[in-house]
């Protein structure tokens, strides 16, 4: 086997491993794309809701990783549609400042595709069922996101949700026999070699990985978030609206959000209509356990694969050890 | 790599392919069990709800295969707690027709183990958490199944439920440094030898299959459900407890049950509770589509899985596909 040695992902992208961090919003800031660039993988900051100052920021720090050729940036589309302006202003930049990579979840894409496409930056769309990838295809995405539902943060609620090992293969022989130039990541619990591969052997160009590098140095989650997620595993996570409804986020059905099952999420996660109902006391209570750094109530953002999670290193090294051992596993 | 050369569970039961057919309820036969034993693999009779007269005729059905030491037999367990009688009949036997492996999930293995043993049958416990494991070893299983919530049937609900990719390689590290001489069983998801070898990948030391194995032409499952199955992808199932509720099984939390998302399914699937407190007219329309073979209504038992479940091939030919699949994949 050649999984990895072969990754068109890594030949199109000028990657030494077929890994993108996942651009999560307010945890991929520039520093931790920035190093994942360095460290031989596509960096994308997450440039998340669209917060102009945010992105500008993040974006420019992340442009002073050694090659700004693995540098992109993603959003979260359906904010586009009300705000595009940090879109607009990171493909408004010289050429050479340009994302390499324009990644957009959550929403139809196509609205979007003839400005990036115009911007020089690949289109890379991340779907949660196959029904969303011809959308995608019609938006000339250069790369699919497969996102299974056992990812961390935002995906497809319980009823539409579809997980890695199926959707991924099911997406590739649809790739296959409909666009076959169109390359593949598998997302969702992949942290580490074993995943990597073997999300190479279900028929994935390679993998965008969220929950592993959320778990990092240069990650901008928060120390505690990142030491609580440490000490849990992979049982200690759920997908529910409670933590959108907390955060007064006002995202639309068919998604919801994976974090940490903490004290907050319990008390609330079979009642999710009541909290929505009445929401005021319970969001009290989290705001003050946000500005506390208290994660028994607030959200850490993170899969089921922090049951895979056992340390905070730096994401250089992170990641030529997940490139490592996918390699010795049959890549 | 040669991760099915040096499978641990076909050189435990004598093996040309580490795969093992799920002990599906109604579906899994005598004469499915016996063809996957005849084609090398371990044949699992259904034993399901603990039927009395279905598993004798089954099992007695299956001994007929070439290979009686692959043949076994699998139970719900908290249906065993309140009658055993199936399981004591088949553990009863001659030793030569003894089941070479009994397979337990859904409950507390724990109270069945001391006679599974004194049988000679190896255990199987079937775990949808990380958690489940250590009462599964107290059971002195030889073998753990890690299934998915992308399975078909029954399995852990939304906020409880992990998927295969995750789960498989944070039990493989739990076995590893806990009881490494247990093997690992992945299940959910795997219908090809992409996924067979990916499973492996993973950790685990074989696949239990389950949908793919339902879609063949020895398998009990109605032949107007198979016909459905095929042409339906891997976006149209759901995981509720509608057709529990619609077919009066009085099953615990934390679990419930996926098939395909018929028009009956989505008519109640945003309101259980609803179901739940007056089922009367929706169990009428069922059963009424039950009598009729009409799938719009009664249910079809399949996961994910079935977006890649493409033809109705005999148990045989689809055993020695995957299997060579795998292979060149990279087994």
């Amino acid at each position: 086997m050649n999984l990895l040695q072969n990754s068109r992902f890594s030949a199109r992208f000028g990657l030494s491993t077929p890994i993108a961090l996942a651009p999560m919003a307010l945890a991929s800031g520039g520093a931790l794309a920035a190093a994942c660039a360095r460290a031989g993988a596509l960096g994308l900051v997450g440039g998340g809701y669209g917060d102009l100052a945010w992105t500008q920021r993040e974006y420019t720090l992340a442009l002073q990783a050694q090659d700004t050729g693995r540098i992109g940036c993603g959003f979260i589309t359906w904010k586009l549609d009300e705000d595009a302006s940090a879109l607009d202003w990171v493909l408004g930049l010289p050429p050479e400042q340009r994302p390499r990579a324009l990644m957009l979840s959550f929403g139809d894409p196509r609205p979007y595709a003839a400005r990036i496409a115009a911007s020089g930056a690949a289109l890379i769309c991340q779907v949660q069922r196959l029904e969303q990838v011809p959308q995608a295809l019609e938006a000339g995405a250069a790369v699919v996101v497969a996102q299974g539902a056992e990812a961390g943060g935002h995906g497809m609620n319980a009823l539409n949700g579809r997980a890695t090992f199926t959707l991924v293969p099911e997406i590739a022989d649809h790739l296959a026999a409909q666009s076959p130039d169109t390359l593949l990541l598998a997302a969702g619990g992949i942290a580490d070699g074993r995943g990597l591969a073997a999300a190479c052997l279900l028929g994935a160009d390679g993998a965008l990985i969220g929950s592993r590098l959320w778990a990092t140095q240069e990650s901008l989650a928060p120390q505690g978030a990142k030491e609580m997620a440490v000490h849990t595993d992979g049982d200690g996570t759920a997908r529910t609206a409670v933590f959108d409804i907390l955060r007064r986020k006002n995202w639309p059905a068919p998604y919801d959000f994976r974090a940490l099952r903490n004290a907050l999420h319990r008390q609330w996660e079979e009642r999710v209509d009541a909290l929505r109902a009445d929401p005021a006391a319970a969001r009290a209570t989290y705001d003050a356990a946000v500005a506390a750094g208290d994660f028994s109530a607030a959200h850490a953002t993170v899969g089921e694969a922090v049951g895979l999670v056992h340390d905070l290193p730096t994401a250089g090294a992170l990641i030529a050890r997940i490139d490592a051992q996918a390699r010795r596993a049959g890549g």
